[in-house]
């Protein structure tokens, strides 16, 4: 690397400096941090942090300095390293899985092992038997077969049923012919499969004596255990670079009839007895389905941390940055405003501050609720249909669990609200940093680019508005028929029924609780109007899709809110949080509430939920009153959620505010980019000879 | 590279093939893509193309197959290769630069000549003296020099007044001695710079006599011409990845009191009389100012092809690609249906559809009213203040052109709307794609991100909107004093004030100028409020801020109608285009503005320009009824952009529908992730050593 002039290594940035500025942010608030921090994490998971943090740190393979400078062979590379040494600390220290998995989420990088220990060992335990337990969970468990987890093609994505691949079952050989018939057969977008996994589960349609089975998975080996090479019959490799997600080997799997033994075939829930050669029926399809609805909450709780990563960076940045005078200052000599009072940088960062606690509470109610039910889930399991893979499944559902039904659709509708609100979050915040965002020091690009594929996986978000939307006619239905209410969804619904004819009156300029109703209005309103649609005016099903994405979108923010307001209620709060924490937790809320109401302003007009005027009151008193309010607060508010820089790793939200030292040291001490001389001119070769250089310096 | 095994090789994608689809779909419209293609980009233009192309595909240099794996280094090496080359083909086919122009957009990726070919040449031409001309812009047409344009600082962005980098003009010896005095005073984000320059223009601020007298430029030579070394007391280097633009080395320049003679300071406009030590004063700064609109135009007007790319690749792959069936289907044996028939599909595609010729007529009717006003500009030189840098000028200018206000007002405006719309629908066509949108072979993600900092660029997107609130308020002042409206801003607002207490009653749903005069009637009454706040209220101007951005917003996209409704109006339409082409157009035209209309349907009621009940109406029957009518003419409809398949460089954009095999052909063959062989076992190292593979074979 080319030494940095000693001339250049005594500048410093002109005053104040970022270090002072955060200072005086950090001292003009009254925010708890700490007690803050405590409630969003606990404490156990604080301390776990700063314990795991501290191994990390230590080992030399986890050092990030050449992140955002390396090629993808090198990042795959350094990746499958890192995830080799995880592995061995995981051993060393006898780590627990949240152990783990706040080690992950420290490195902050997808890693060539996150199916094997997810997806794949998930899938062996969860539909394997006892025999296949032994056979495959085992070794897999000590890490002798690295797994993957293969159900998407090339061809077909959210539409399981689809698939292309094959599974015959042979009964004079008691094995399966597994087999990809066309090119878009092709398992695609295999995470770990690429370069890194010896065994997959492979999810094919059974065929046995000439009739489709539909999709069941497989164990199938696909690589040499020792030589690593992909045996034969077999083809395999990595799909190439991605938007992000490029320290991942996402892979492609073809098979060209191989045969695989009949203890290939997951067991748990159906199987074929090879004796008859006759399928056994699955048993209890019901806890998939379960498994889909806490992996989607579990999306919604992250979806808050994911966001206030780049809050954090973008509200620290705001507050270094300095950018023109107050226009109304009456000296023009005045100095430099903090970018973050200007009411444009503040109306962008601060509902999406807010929106980080909205999203964290949601999803934390949303674990609990998934807690609650997990027992009547167990006892329900064998009545519901096998649904939850599918994107569009039956209209009408036979589960038996209002419940289970209540939170299934409640987790698809936030799963697809909360991942588009981070990620739309986290490329506002990338614009508010100006043009520093674009840097990849920044530190949010390539977060951003990581966490995309959630608006994707786990149910497209936008094919999953179509489920709420089915429960939501289903709930009105019922409550038409004039059953009593089982759950919020039928409250909230007949509740609507019964004072749509005196209308709404909600003062959801004062009282918080008419808020939380206004908001229950509203997707009240719009579920009975999609039912008069669909049932009255019998429209088809596709010509409604976009109302039933609005819909979603309105019955997933009114479930936010709530939750927001309930925590805000609860015991739990008072007890750890003192007022001034609290106030601000107040005002938050309020924010979000109120500037969510403005944003889908006409959604409330024409639901006569509020007026015009209300609307218009909102939006130039309430709001911009509470970004007053908040804005002393906005670091230490970014502060609590405890975000270490070596986790950020951006050079505009570092905790103490060097800002402009730490991207200069970057750009010119770690860039390999700066170690080529180039021949700037049209004729000659493009890299400079490095003797002839020295030469004409002599 | 693995070789792909023969039984891969002879698979087929299963039927219907991709190309298949597309040529139904080509076969079941009557627009006639080739005349659309001729009215947007003339018979000129498509010839230039076309012969163009075909020199570049005869160039191994500027073989793409490698673009989407190289990592940073390869790229920009490769990047300044292809430069090179181009020059070459310049000088040799004696190229305009309008053919040149057109070989950078096929080529699609930022150059290391890009600064030098625009903002060095243009700056030293227009801001040069006859001297200067000599001694710097000959030689820099030869490209004996290479320079770059450094304005922008770490510590500085938008705010020109600001900069930090210091010209002192030493009168003993008659040099100016330019320096940096702090971190953030180093030049940043300087296109060109990082690894290619030996020039640069450097804007620095003046001091004179120890007076300070704002920023100006400098030709100052920067590295050796030999050995291309930085010079003495001068350090340069590249700032590092960037989420996109990494064929360009944006650079970093920083001064340690380096002195440069009395001609650095370019003097068309000032400069310093080396005699008596005294300033010139500026003799013509509204030049500049025109320079600005100029630049600002043309990117309204590119926001239209550069977000027809997107679509183009989108609207293909949505006709290919299928997934589900119907659900209102009656059989379920149905064969899954293409995605671009799903009404939820075409709400997304089909408004970006007709924004990209919205985008596009607007832009040109920009330009064409920029070229109109070039003589007037001329007169007009030397009379307004020099305030096309600011982010934030005065809020009252004394230009003396009504029509050069309006211009610079609206094309402020419409840079942040366009880039804006542009940048948002990328990724809306992306996230379109479903899965595969993620890869970087769909096309979308890279072009996205290089296009990116047009947001930032030419006035912050943010920023902008206060010079058109400005101006609106201005206007409006002049309006309510009585005067006479002397063009189209005015006359709106005096239209507004006229029918105001009458109210408006637009029939929207039926007639074209109603819609036209809708969006005028929002812009108008925006603009009242906001005056009212400010000059009645005494609101802040930061208080305010949120609604100028708003009101701009509305303005820009009146200004997107009108001009649409225009060019539908206009003789030429109608000359070139037949009746079924025409009456698709016209349905684009409806959609484009209904859709915004819909999407921005609460200012629509505050201001009483339609009603509740239309907005409803507008949404649930015209909009739904448009993307019935415009779904056949989609593929033609993108068809009409004439994207040779080359420049798209997209698996999932191609024009013959072979979306499978190209997404598979470029996975398996040409990724070098699939060159390595790892071990995958937690305890060894990552990489497999061959020999021991080969030994294990055996």
């Amino acid at each position: 690397m080319p030494t940095v002039p000693d001339w250049v290594k005594q500048l410093k940035p002109a005053g104040p400096q970022g270090s002072e500025l955060l200072e005086q942010e950090r001292a003009k608030s009254k925010v708890n941090t700490s007690a803050l921090s405590t409630f969003l994490h606990t404490k156990a998971g604080l301390e776990r942090k700063h314990k795991i943090l501290a191994i990390l740190q230590q080992e030399k393979v986890f050092d990030k300095s050449q992140n955002y400078f390396a090629g993808r062979v090198d990042r795959f590379e350094t990746a499958l390293a890192r995830a080799k040494k995880l592995r061995q600390l995981y051993v060393k220290h006898g780590w627990t899985n949240d152990d783990k998995q706040c080690a992950n989420e420290l490195i902050s990088e997808p890693g060539p092992y996150g199916l094997h220990e997810s997806m794949f060992l998930i899938t062996l335990q969860g539909q394997g038997n006892a025999e296949q337990h032994k056979r495959f969970l085992e070794p897999a468990q000590e890490y002798k077969y690295i797994g993957c987890y293969a159900q998407t093609e090339l061809g077909h994505g959210s539409n399981v049923r689809g698939l292309e691949t094959t599974a015959t079952w042979n009964p004079e050989d008691k094995t399966f012919t597994i087999h990809s018939p066309t090119l878009t057969s092709s398992k695609w977008w295999i995470g770990s499969l690429g370069r890194t996994a010896n065994f997959a589960v492979v999810m094919a349609q059974l065929y046995l004596g000439g009739k489709p089975y539909g999709p069941h998975p497989f164990v199938v080996q696909i690589r040499d255990l020792k030589t690593h090479q992909p045996l034969e019959n077999i083809a395999i490799g990595d799909i190439g670079p991605k938007f992000g997600y490029n320290t991942m080997d996402n892979g492609y799997l073809l098979f060209n009839k191989v045969k695989v033994p009949h203890i290939s075939m997951l067991a748990r829930f159906s199987s074929i007895d090879p004796k008859t050669n006759k399928y056994i029926r699955p048993s209890s399809p019901s806890l998939i389905y379960g498994t889909l609805t806490w992996v989607r909450s579990t999306i919604v709780l992250q979806s808050g941390g994911v966001l206030a990563r780049g809050v954090t960076i973008a509200t620290r940045y705001c507050s270094v940055r300095r950018q023109f005078q107050d226009r109304d200052a009456q000296s023009p000599e005045t100095a430099e405003n903090q970018v973050i009072n200007y009411t444009m940088v503040q109306i962008r960062l601060l509902p999406l501050l807010a929106t980080c606690f909205a999203l964290h509470f949601t999803g934390r109610g949303m674990m609990a609720l998934y807690e609650a039910n997990q027992r009547k889930l167990a006892a329900d399991a064998g009545k519901g249909a096998q649904s939850g893979n599918r994107g569009a499944g039956p209209e009408e559902t036979n589960s038996s669990s209002d419940l289970l039904a209540d939170l299934h659709a409640t987790s698809c509708g936030l799963k697809s609200l909360a991942s588009y609100t981070a990620v739309e979050g986290l490329e506002m915040c990338r614009r508010a940093c100006g043009g520093h965002g674009y840097s990849n020091f920044s530190g949010i690009g390539t977060w951003f680019a990581d966490y995309l594929p959630t608006a994707t996986w786990e149910g497209d978000n936008y094919m999953l508005t179509q489920q709420v939307a089915r429960y939501l006619l289903k709930s009105a239905r019922s409550v038409l028929k004039g059953n009593e209410p089982t759950n919020d969804t039928q409250s909230i619904l007949s509740n609507f029924l019964a004072r749509q004819d005196q209308g709404a009156a909600f003062d959801v300029l004062t009282k918080d609780e008419d808020i939380v109703e206004a908001f229950a209005w509203r997707s009240s309103f719009l579920t009975f109007e999609a039912l008069k649609h669909r049932d009255e005016q019998k429209r088809s099903w596709n010509s409604l899709l976009v109302d039933f994405y609005r819909l979603s979108r309105a019955h997933s923010q009114y479930m936010v809110v709530k939750n927001f307001y309930e925590t805000l209620q609860s015991p739990a709060i008072s007890s750890e949080l003192d007022p001034p924490t609290l106030d601000v937790m107040h005002k938050l809320f309020r924010l979000y509430a109120l500037h969510t109401l403005e944003q889908e302003a006409s959604e409330f007009y024409t639901s006569s939920a509020v007026t015009v005027r209300q609307i218009q009151l909102a939006r130039t008193n309430s709001v911009m009153k509470l970004l007053e309010d908040i804005r002393p607060h906005a670091i230490r508010l970014v502060d609590s959620w405890d975000f270490p820089d070596w986790q950020l790793d951006s050079s505009l939200g570092r905790s103490d505010g060097k800002v402009y030292e730490d991207m200069f040291y970057r750009a010119s001490e770690l860039n390999p980019l700066n170690n080529i001389t180039v021949d700037p001119y049209p004729d000659s070769p493009v890299l400079f000879r490095e003797k002839e250089a020295q030469k004409a310096k002599l």
